[in-house]
Parts: structure tokens; C-alpha cells; sequence
């Protein structure tokens, strides 16, 4: 089984700033998403391919640790990786490397459920496209 | 004919300011919204009163003067005014007012178009509810 | 010892929802700023107030645990509780409540550090105006 | 002379959609200063090159007309066009083009001053280095 990533170079904005002249720390859900939404591409799995059949995969728990500052005009690149597991959830873990410096800027996690669409209820089992997508993809756990 | 207009004291975020150390003038729309939604609430025209009417009112033009920044601390209040027109648009101007320094911060319009919600097509005559409204608030132009 | 909280009442912007109809994730940690800052504002220990004191007390740890989506026009509220720790950081618990629906909508956390203003470097023990900080509040732990 | 301009594929965040199911009309002005750097980049204009000389140029008048709305997962680019004039600003014209409709999303405009970054006063003259800026681009008007 190979293990399911992709990495992104980071579109750092000046509006994405705060006051200390580093980027503000809530902006990196954006990054996060970001990343998971290029592994989307890669794979399969973006949120309109997750809507086109049926679901909505809202973010149910997220997780950031901040190591070190990034300031405006640095390089830096973030990881999203998938993490298999056998319940009916989605989850990614994050790196953000700041390639100017060198150092791990933050790591992350996050955890998606599966929503109907139309009902907006909560899917306890893992929904039959996305039990093809891990098979497509050699999912094991 | 009453002028219709409403104030509100910003919640002016730490989210909002910029490497610079002042408020990140994009953000500026957001507080015209507010300004607008508060105007909305006060006098029946909120983006959920037009949407249960069956429409939406995007925005189609903005415009901002931006006179002097706001630090992040400050007191700022903004200003709605309700400008009638005969055409089916919704226009209102803006004042960002500081109260710390009691200068103006930035004065603004935005012009807001009828779609409706479900054809996603443009009206070209105001909707018979936005008629009832104006009647009720005594426009005229 | 008193319990150190603040609760304030949400400003659900529309720009803060997302094309899922709901305020979007990343935007709570916007409402656990201001939160924070409002606690800040009560209790004297805002940042600005820190930043006058020498310091900065940016974000080391985030975590989030969204448990019902918010719709725009729902009245929110969020509270921040002062977390007490013996070591060098500012911990805050959230809880933020839909009163609209009186359910739980998400609980999060954070950890804070403090780090000198001009030399950027991590303080490993309390800052003097913050052990007087604690006193004054009569802080145990 | 040439006309100076770059030509960017926007990045359009799913944070940056809004209930409408649409890019929240306030994001433009992100997608206008993401065009700007990426044009600073290009011809050695940056903020940071700026900054670097001992500037700061602030937003001083924004406008947006917006023409056709932009879904996610659409494909846009968005164009900077430097606008020369005498007068000591810096002024773009904005195309925002819809790759995927062919349409015209919005056209913008920005105007730009140059304040001393330590005295914070605004600048009735070019300061040398945009002087010399204009020369080394063969600057006409």
C-alpha cells in the first residue's frame, strides 16, 4: 500500500498578516484546507466530487500545533497526508514547512464525518463511493 | 420623508489587521456589511428577510475612499445610509468614523441588484415586496 | 477563588459562512479571539495591554471540536474560561453556544506563550506583570 | 513602451465561498492584491521592495464593478494592469476572467500612495526609487 499525500506551495497573502507581522494563526485552516483539497484533486476526493455523490464531509475536529512563526514573502510549503482508519471518517494530518528558514512551521490534524446532502444526517457507515474510492486507491488499516 | 440610515460600533478583530499593524483595508466590506445587515435588521431588510421574499441582492459595484487607518484598539463606528432610486438597485453610502482620533477612516457605497433566488435571473422592475417595503418606509426620490 | 470567564454574543458575519449554507470552520477561531480579547478587556489582559508590557502571547496549540453547524442569523454566544497552570503559558477553554437551537455548536482550547516583543525570544518563566497579574485576580492552581 | 502587466490563476479558496454558494464579493480585493505582488515580482515591485526602501504604499480608493458570479472549483485568472500617470500614486486597473465560462467576472480598479514608513506622513512627491523604478520600465505618460 503507498502511502497517500500531496504537498502544496503555499499561496501566502499579505491579507493573510495580522499586526505581529506574521501570519495570523487562524489562516492556517485555510492552508489545511487548501492542502486537502489538492490531494482531492490528485486522488479523487475534492469537496464537489464528495457533493456530486451525495455528501457533505464538514470538518468535525481539527487539531494545530504552532512551532514557528512565518512572515510575509517566505517560501513555504504544506503536507497533507492521509490517514487510513476503519471508521466513517476522513482524516489528514498536516505539516507546514517554511522552506526559507527551514523549519516545520506547524503540524496538524484534522477529522471529517460523512453528511447526507439532502437529509443532513450523519452516516455511521462509510458511504458505498467512498468505500470504492479506498478500494481503487489500496486502502489498509 | 424620513432619511434612513443606521450606526453600529465595529467589533474591530485582531483577525483584521495586517503586517502594517493597521486594519487590512479589504476588510473594510465586511464592515459595510454589517453596517448594511444592522441597517436590515433595524428596518426589515436583512439578507434572510429578501431571501424568504425569494430573492437574492448581490453586490454589483463597491466603492471605498480610504482617508486615515485604524489601529487595532480603536473605537470605530460606521454609518449606513439608505440612498432611494427609482431604478430596481439598492444603494447605500458609508461612513467609517474613528471615534479615538475622530477622523473619518474611509467612506464607501456599494450598489445591490435583485436575482431571483431560485432562475438566478436579474430584475429588471423592483420585486412587488421591495415596492411594499419602500411604501411602508415613506421613500421617495 | 473565582472562576475567570467572559461570554460575549456573536457577530455571525455573512462573510464568515461558506457554500455549505454554515459559518465556515476556520472562522472559529476568530470567535475564540474575540473571546479572549473580551476577556482581556474585563480582566486586563488584552493584547495590547501584554504588548505594553513587553510581550507578545501568540498561539502554540489550537483544538476544536465542532459539534453542530451555525447558520447565518442564529444567535450565538461564545464563552472563554480562564484556565490556570503553573507553568509559563495562557490557556483559555471555549464553548460555543447556538442559542438559537440551545445546542453546544463547538468547544475548543488554546495555549498561549509569551515571548519577549524586541527580542523575540520564549519567556520559560511568568513575566513579572503577569505573576502580578495573577495575584491581583487571585489565581490557584 | 510597453504595457506592464501580469496575468495570475486565481486560487480560490472554498473558504472564500459564501452562503450564496458563490466567492464572497469582499475576497476580490485578495484576489486584486494577489495580482498586485505577483506583478511586484515581476518587475521588482513588491510590498517588501517597498518596504525595503522605506515605504509603505496604503490602498487609497477601491473599486469593483462585478459582473457575472464565481462558483467553486471555476477556473480564474485575474490580471493587474499598471496604469502610469504623473501624480506621485500607483494605480492598476483589474480583470477578473472566468476560464471556465468565458465570462468577465469583475473589473477593479486600486490607487495607491506612498507614505515614509517612519514618519507615516504621506509622501506629494515620487519618492527616487520609484523614480528610478519608472526609468529602468521605460515609464511614459
Amino acid at each position: 500500500m503507498n502511502e497517500l499525500k500531496e504537498e502544496i506551495a503555499l499561496n501566502v497573502r499579505f491579507s493573510d498578516t495580522d499586526a505581529m507581522g506574521v501570519i495570523w494563526h487562524g489562516n492556517y485552516l485555510k492552508f489545511f484546507e487548501d492542502a486537502r483539497e489538492a490531494f482531492g484533486n490528485k486522488f479523487g476526493l475534492t469537496y464537489l466530487d464528495v457533493y456530486n455523490c451525495g455528501y457533505f464531509t464538514p470538518i468535525v475536529k481539527s487539531e494545530i500545533d504552532f512551532k514557528s512563526p512565518i512572515y510575509y514573502g517566505e517560501k513555504v510549503t504544506v503536507i497533507a497526508k492521509y490517514i487510513p482508519v476503519p471508521a466513517a471518517k476522513i482524516i489528514f494530518e498536516y505539516r507546514v514547512m517554511n522552506l526559507s528558514t527551514n523549519k516545520v512551521c506547524a503540524i496538524g490534524k484534522t477529522i471529517q464525518v460523512f453528511i447526507n446532502e439532502k437529509t443532513r444526517i450523519l452516516e455511521l457507515n462509510k458511504p458505498d463511493f467512498y468505500l470504492a474510492w479506498e478500494l481503487k486507491n489500496e486502502i489498509k488499516f
